[in-house]
């Protein structure tokens, strides 16, 4: 009997197979992509989400090595964490290099790891697999998916792609390799679903340079255009427009300056000699001339964008006459901070263009007829789409139902899945234990749901401490003391902390046994009386000394 | 000198004369809606904001009445707030005064408060105000703009509206009114803006028949329709579709319950006999004869959808084959936590859909073309967009430019702002004092920005209080007590407890000369070591007994 191939999307929530794949053939296991996941609006203080690595753990001495098909966090946030747990070497284009390098340095992990550049369309041997990764286009430079031809047969990755045929870069997707491998016969294709609700083709990068043309020349003050740190297109963009129109560019944000010093030293960034200027210089030419591409497109109040919105940027103030261009879409969750923004900058007399109003940003992922044209492209036996939610996993299988593709040869599974292949069969197993792990600032993992609770209790109504003197006979020492944070004010409300000192003093008077009934009491009666008299449910915990 | 007419949009943040609207001429003042706006995400434990009350404290001996122009909580939902500070008679339509009677009895407010029934179409007389309710079609029956008659000139507010030819009540807007007001000549149209930034026009509410018609030939399973608790014609529209595929249907969730009860009694939803049934009795049915329609598509866990989705609603579980219909929009702010009830949905087995794969829901708002044609009926000599956020006020603004009005005729302008509007002139004068206030449970206005940065810093980091004993000589005296919740588990987490212990027995041991100046270096110190321990900032308490 011949072995299976084993395929494991990880994470935990959210989207699948988009942060970790694991691909594992007896012995060997290839690890593609090592993200953080973002936390959403109630994950209160989580920093990052990472997947549980116990699986990788586990089975340690079986890795060979990580591959990472581009430079985005949620594809390489997580090397720091991951690479406590293995000791393989990490292979990648040159720009993800550079990107992987700069996170590795803050991490001191640098000297410990090793890094193997690769490029698209030169293939590369790891025990049993075979590895060809092949560029596609998406919304960073230097992307590729993965042909990796396993003894049980050719498995394709996209990655993240859209087809877009005149991007930035001038670097089409490799619709050859893909053709070659739809040849040679693909037993199983994992495919990007991010845009599995969007109908048509997504639009070409060369949509915002005519856009960008077109508000150069209409935009009579200065230029702020906000977007992600890492989409070095959309900073190529900028740049060609203002030095066609005549105008200097600043580029502000930590993280969108160093990704600029990689590119642009690596060949993926070529601007204009003195066409840069810093920040600084802005005061000093007149609005006209000026360019700023800054940081806090999805409404990070910390961020550059963020900063000027609410005037607390010290080198720069937004003023009647700016324009200012939101070049980026709103992940989920971010929406309400970002028309905030909008609206914040608005009063402060700018014009904003974002994209329901003027097509100032293109998605990097591929539309409905893209996905449908990669699954023709490639034809597989087998379609295990990932990098999306369970809802765009849905609507992709559904398209490539439509496209002859049998529900039987169609995986949609969530994180975790163990999917078995061999020549002739995918089987669905069953997902290995653990899920996902909370980061917040220096710890991984101690966060669990019961302080999530905490925290979402403390939200909503804040804390009361009473500090509670009795002396060993039973009697209410004194007055009770009490801390309180984020209930309400305490001091000044009428009667409220009078009366929750009554409330002691009568749970205290009555008849207890033990120390800890007595609190136990004494934090039931708290409650209700807040409760009853505000209408809050705070935290409220009870020490007795 | 005549005297001027003032305008004044009322609220705080958001959007813009949405909640309520002061008209006022000499010592008559009408105020138009009295709505509440919904808390944003971070407005931690906010179930409400009302607009600050002073001016119409200030002013109440001049407030005349209370016109109301339809039922919908941003303009209904702070009556129970408002009707305690004046005395005067609400004036609003049947279904809308049937809302209003349920929100003030639940206020113990029903017996103080003067309610008029007006019908669109019929104009009555207030002081110096002539005013005619015409109607418009909106998202919830028997709405109304007003057009009324001041000694100044007519202003025409146009409420929520959309130019739905095709309505469900087969009640379309009343186009011949809003013809006669340009006829007499309008001196300043106050308009909806809420859909500026969409092109082309809203579709009809006619194109849900179709859709749902579609859905219900082909759903196999149970149909489960989740809307707004106040969108009558959708239920209309579901009780129409099961009763003609031969299903029964079930209503669930109180506040649709409610409405379902006052429109069938005031006329408004006429549904066959023998269709509802009770939510217990769905399970004694085949999957292919039910129908649900249910609450909770703003993804709200607790309400009915959320419950189904985890599975903790006690008469209903979601199952393999049922079909789930997200027939609304998505709020901003909710559409991560819809979209987390969708993909638990389609966990649990259900096909689900929603806008983005299936036209299940329209807006109730007017589009681009509906607003031009709005503004070209009426042909204003000024133009107030409101009911929207400024970036929507905008837009609006610049369409009307597009149309002709000039620029100094339309006045864009944030809450507070007074407009003074004679025969001739709109005047942009200063804003008034105050802003909004939030409803936290029973309290009003006692939570400000300090109680809210707690809570946020509650959210993201917990709280240690520690209580710490000392002598009158200032020698620690005993182990210092530590509670804490949201931050970590202090007990199990190797040393920080006990690192914690030492900190601050270094500090205390220190030179110190009163009791607070020991209590803020306890604190620094205490901040400073969980922050370099573990990379969080928890609020930080120390008691000193």
């Amino acid at each position: 009997m011949s072995s299976k191939l084993r395929i494991v999307p990880l994470g935990g929530l959210g989207e699948i197979g988009k942060n970790m794949t694991v691909i594992e053939y007896e012995d060997e296991i290839l690890i593609i992509d090592a993200g953080i996941m973002f936390p959403e609006n109630d994950m209160l203080g989580v920093d990052a989400i990472i997947p549980d690595y116990e699986y990788v753990r586990e089975n340690r001495d079986k890795v060979k090595a990580i591959l990472i098909t581009h430079g985005h966090e949620d594809h390489v946030g997580a090397l720091p964490y991951l690479m406590r747990e293995v000791d393989v070497p990490i292979y990648a284009t040159p720009l993800t290099i550079g990107l992987i390098e700069v996170k590795l340095r803050e991490a001191k992990l640098l000297q410990d790891v090793t890094l193997k550049t690769i490029q698209a369309g030169f293939n590369f041997r790891l025990g049993s697999f075979n590895i060809e990764p092949f560029h596609v286009a998406h919304s960073i430079p230097d992307c590729v998916g993965f042909g990796i031809t396993t003894p049980v047969g050719l498995i394709v990755h996209t990655g993240d792609y859209k087809f877009d045929h005149t991007p930035v870069d001038n670097w089409p997707p490799d619709f050859a390799k893909l053709a070659e491998f739809s040849k040679r016969g693909v037993l199983a294709l994992l495919a990007d679903s991010t845009n599995a609700e969007r109908p048509g083709w997504t639009p070409s990068e060369q949509v915002i340079t005519a856009a960008f043309d077109d508000l150069f020349s209409q935009a009579e003050g200065r230029v702020i255009v906000a977007s992600f740190a890492s989409l070095i297109s959309r900073i190529q963009q900028v740049g060609e427009a203002a030095a066609k129109h005549g105008r200097k560019l600043a580029i502000t944000g930590r993280s969108m300056r160093n990704n600029v010093k990689i590119a642009q030293r690596l060949g993926y960034l070529e601007l204009p000699p003195d066409l840069l200027i810093d920040i600084s210089e802005v005061s000093k030419l007149p609005a006209h001339r000026v360019t700023v591409m800054a940081t806090g497109s999805q409404g990070e109040p910390t961020a550059v964008l963020g900063r000027l919105a609410t005037g607390r940027h010290r080198q720069l103030s937004v003023q009647e006459g700016d324009t200012v261009v939101m070049s980026a879409h709103p992940i989920p969750g971010n929406e309400e901070m970002i028309y905030r923004i909008i609206n914040r900058l608005f009063q402060r007399g700018a014009n904003v263009l974002y994209n329901q109003v003027a097509q100032v940003h293109v998605s990097g992922h591929a539309s409905q007829e893209e996905m449908k044209l990669m699954i023709n492209l490639v034809r597989p036996k087998f379609l295990i789409p990932v990098h999306g939610e369970l809802r765009h996993l849905r609507q992709h299988a559904a398209m490539a139902r439509n496209l002859g593709i049998h529900a039987d040869n169609i995986a949609v599974v969530e994180n975790g899945t163990v999917l078995e292949l061999d020549e002739h069969s995918l089987k669905v197993q069953e997902r290995i234990p653990g899920g996902y792990v909370y980061v917040d600032g220096a710890g991984v993992g101690d966060i669990g749901h019961s302080i999530l609770r905490d925290r979402e209790k403390l939200a909503n109504g804040g804390f009361v401490v009473a500090i509670v003197n009795v002396s060993p006979s039973g009697a209410l020492i004194g007055k009770p003391q009490f801390v309180s944070r984020g209930f309400t004010d305490l001091e000044s409300s009428n009667g409220l902390l009078s009366g929750a000192e009554k409330t002691i003093a009568q749970m205290a008077g009555m008849q207890w046994s033990s120390k800890d009934e007595l609190t136990n009491r004494l934090t039931g009666a708290l409650n209700r009386y807040f409760y009853s008299e505000i209408g809050r449910r705070p935290v409220v915990d009870v020490v007795l000394k």
